[in-house]
């Protein structure tokens, strides 16, 4: 299964599987402590319990080791990465909370713990995402310690990619899509939405916090929206072939929801087949960035499309 | 009951309640312009419908004024103020739709009309609330046309009046206390955070588009959270003063969600003297902060009073 035909290639000598799970935990370390940092106790009436709730002890950290890795791609500003790091799972950990509510996907279960409505209330959990969001773009806006230029440049990506162009507006697909038949475009644009765009953003954001030629930053779009697409498709596989333990989320929800997903749009043979193209195009993608020390961002690749859960 | 004291002062001459109006004309044109340019038809799945539902054709505009006005305090960039003028209304519109959801104060009507989620559905409206939030940090950074230290400053006042120090905050405060009996220190604390932060952070917004003295800037300070705090009593006395068809929202229903108000904590007539004491309070505020051309500030804040809707 594993695409290996970079392995030996120059650009990536270096960065063994060792030295990248080693970087892998001390950046992991790295997030889990400035979340804990910036996510606020001190929020009134339970407001900052629900939102460490919401984001803390919990989750694989994709995105925010994307931007770390993406970071190091182009030697940029490791302070700056972990803001933006932060401020990316931010958002994710806050659409999940809005996700979960009764009115959306109506979920009891994310990341083997009861969902944070259930926990703390609809009106508590909806308060504690929309603090989320906010708080993401204080975490992008430091009053020192962060250039100006790149703060406004970081809350420009993070925005866009958040807003109706971007997650908010492939939630709105989604949400339209219950027992409608999409075609593979139609699903492809839902997916990019939802989960691609931030992904992609996670990519750039961290590219942006160093130099970063324009022929980089085309090739580090292209890859952001590979893996993007084929984490998602590689989620509609894991949501049939999964047990809900495993995923620590329920399983097979789209399916009984009547959600058109790559599994039921393509047959599972061949949504495991575009994962691989995906795959590929996200490693030729980081070939042509021309940056020497990618090697985090094409581990990481490899994650999204072997994870099982 | 209006105060006049400082009508004749030198600062305020060239400002009068004919050139005042003429300019609110004009100021309120251009916001609703810019509203329906940067709020998206294009937005997928009904998401942009439903967005500007949630803020077009309606509401006072009181922040997008005082944004507006501060910045012609200061001479400030009547472009940069546009678009800071329309982040905090999409701010204050997205809370609205939030907050009369269901789960919160399950309020039907809101401007005259049926709110977002009677229109839209809860899943909807959740969707344009959060979109709109995102949207607030996007019209913020536009990739040109604003000077990125100005983007930055503004993404930080806004996100931080926004979040759980501010709105969010208060808004939690809020919920937290139906039923229960707030001093009056209590009820200022959530009084100023859900209200009172973002119209002082429309202030200081305006006030960021040009130069501002740090004596200035202070004083815009207290002018903000004096306003602020006021606009939010006057709102608890009209909430039982005046009917529903003329507040173009349900009348009466604090009170009858059992929550504590400046006027069940302190009674109307000395909640009415709190009004005054705190326009005063902004007055002074105004002359101390040294700027001739706060004279469209001052007339806000007698309107911020004097409203009967």
């Amino acid at each position: 299964m594993r695409a290996r035909r970079y392995v030996t290639a120059a650009w990536d000598i270096g960065m063994t599987q060792d030295a990248f799970e080693r970087w892998m935990r001390e950046a992991l370390s790295m997030v889990e402590q400035r979340l804990s940092l910036w996510v606020p106790f001190s929020a009134p009436a339970g407001l900052g319990e629900a939102m460490r709730y919401g984001v803390l002890d919990g989750g694989k950290r994709l995105r925010p080791l994307l931007v770390l890795a993406s970071c190091e791609a182009v030697d940029g500003d490791v302070e700056a990465a972990l803001r933006a790091a932060v401020s990316v799972e931010l958002i994710h950990a806050y659409s999940l909370v809005h996700d979960d509510m009764p009115c959306m996907d109506n979920d009891v279960l994310r990341r083997g713990k009861p969902t944070v409505h259930v926990r703390f209330g609809e009106a508590g959990a909806m308060l504690a995402g929309d603090a989320m969001q906010a708080l993401a773009f204080e975490v992008l806006t430091p009053e020192q310690g962060l250039a100006p230029e790149l703060q406004a440049r970081l809350c420009g990506l993070l925005s866009r990619a958040a807003g109706h162009g971007g997650m908010a507006g492939g939630q709105a697909i989604d949400l339209a899509s219950t027992g409608l038949t999409l075609d593979e475009a139609g699903l492809r644009d839902m997916h990019y939405r939802k989960t691609g765009v931030l992904l992609r953003a996670s990519v750039l954001m961290g590219a942006a916090t160093g130099a970063c030629s324009a022929t980089a930053w085309a090739a580090l779009t292209e890859f952001g929206d590979a893996i993007g697409l084929a984490f998602q498709v590689v989620d509609d596989i894991l949501d049939v072939t999964q047990p809900s333990e495993k995923l620590g989320k329920t399983a097979g929800k789209d399916l009984h929801a009547n959600k058109p997903t790559y599994v039921t749009v393509l047959g599972l043979t061949e949504a495991r087949r575009q994962v691989q193209v995906l795959h590929g195009q996200a490693q030729d993608a980081l070939m042509r960035s021309g940056l020497a020390d990618a090697g985090r961002l094409r581990l990481l690749a490899d994650m999204v499309v072997e994870r099982d859960s």
